[in-house]
């Protein structure tokens, strides 16, 4: 395998590939991935495995999703190491608050005997209400999952990346990432525009994988009314969005889509 | 969304679905997602979002590849807890072990300046050497590609689900899972294995999900020569895969494959 080149996040590797019934040896690129230390308040708090490239971006929307900051203020300094492709990134928060777990929680802490409604009531606590005016057409999310597909230039070459894009009100694109993580990619697009004061204006997430839990968790503390995935919602997912109130679309394809919550935004439905 | 129902991991729920350009009701299944905390010598060692099912499998696998049991027979006690629908096992290991991490570690404790070489090499410390003479032809690979398929009943209706499937040396299916996790797919594949005193029978697994270093680190722990997986590997997983002796195979489809390491066991290269 070729060496890892800075700032470059694919590779390339000798292989073979079986192609109408025989083998012939070629390069084929593959995405980097390699860990990333998430440092909060001088507590190691989290490593994610991830392609490198806007570190500050995934480390800040992480920070948000998992509630550690609530906004871009929180956030007193947030940096990389000085040294060449370190793998470590430093939020030291502003102000007073509780310091966080020493390690992190996955999102829930279920108590044995912990199941169906009880569990979902427990999870809902940590999560904002999302009341927004906003409304989409399925045309116009149609043509989002096309800019969607347009801006995976790294899913191109390797097949081994997901993506996530916000889109403002005017469905201008804010910001987009690509990851070999699906949680990573969103938090890197969601983390740009918090470090750039900009996440107020993001109205609609666009996903290129399986829109789980999690995927609904970050949406909803980056408070984006809409969420819309090329791939298939969870049974959770979809209950927390119809609970809380954000529009989940899933299979959003070519020319079709399925809309699972929230269709009050759907324009089309008015 | 309708009551989440015992022993079924779909449910269903309704949606306006998007289809020759108008919108009409309908139901539509999805995959559950509940989480599972897994308890170690009694540390909340993880909390896994998974779909219900086989859970004490998915601990099994799940001890098994992050290196806290070496065998069936380090799982002194595995049990789920008697409440019906509880999310939570416990495993008290056998003998006396290092007491495990208050909680899970990511598999890779990066620091500061870790990168490239020096990364890898401290990630192979933790995997055995795969020494293996087992061989395999391209076209029985692309036949248990098939069997994964058929084999994904889950994903059928929901769209929502990773498959991995183990396979002996004679090629007969000795387990498959499928979990809106594809991580939880192959722990719960392995582990039932674990649990059942069969794993060193496997030879071959096969995934439906992207091969990540996580997965590669998964196979080797179960001691598995070959993985072949329907999408693609990341740079670190052919890396790993290479060095550590385990043969990988990406975009395992009807007719094609390409082979990223461990060629010597492709028997068409003999």
């Amino acid at each position: 395998m070729n060496p890892i080149r800075p700032n470059d996040p694919t590779t390339s590797t000798a292989v073979h590939r079986l192609k109408d019934g025989s083998l012939a040896r070629e390069d084929a690129a593959v995405i980097i991935e390699e860990p990333l230390e998430i440092i909060v308040d001088d507590i190691s708090y989290a490593t994610t495995m991830r392609t490198p490239g806007d570190d500050l971006a995934l480390a800040a929307g992480f920070c948000l999703a998992e509630g550690l900051v609530d906004r871009a203020e929180d956030l007193g300094s947030i940096q990389a190491c000085d040294l060449e492709d370190a793998n470590q990134v430093t939020v030291i928060r502003a102000d007073e608050h509780t310091p966080p777990e020493t390690r992190r929680r996955a999102p829930v802490t279920s108590s044995c005997g912990l199941c169906g409604r009880d569990m979902i009531d427990d999870l809902l606590q940590c999560l904002p209400r999302i009341e927004s005016e906003a409304r989409i057409s399925t045309a116009d999310l149609l043509g989002l999952g096309r800019r969607l597909q347009e801006a995976q230039t790294l899913f191109r070459p390797t097949g081994g990346t997901h993506a996530a894009a916000l889109f403002d009100a005017n469905l201008e694109l804010l910001s987009v990432a690509e990851d070999v993580g699906r949680h990573n990619a969103l938090d890197k697009a969601v983390g740009r525009l918090l470090l750039d004061r900009r996440l107020s204006e993001a109205r609609v997430a666009v996903l290129s994988g399986r829109c789980s839990f999690e995927m609904v968790q970050k949406v909803a503390r980056a408070g984006i009314p809409i969420v819309a995935s090329v791939s298939a919602p969870t049974a959770l997912a979809v209950d927390v969005a119809q609970r809380i109130g954000i529009t989940l679309v899933g299979f959003l394809r070519r020319e079709t889509m399925t809309i699972y919550a929230g269709e009050g935004r759907i324009a089309d439905l008015q």
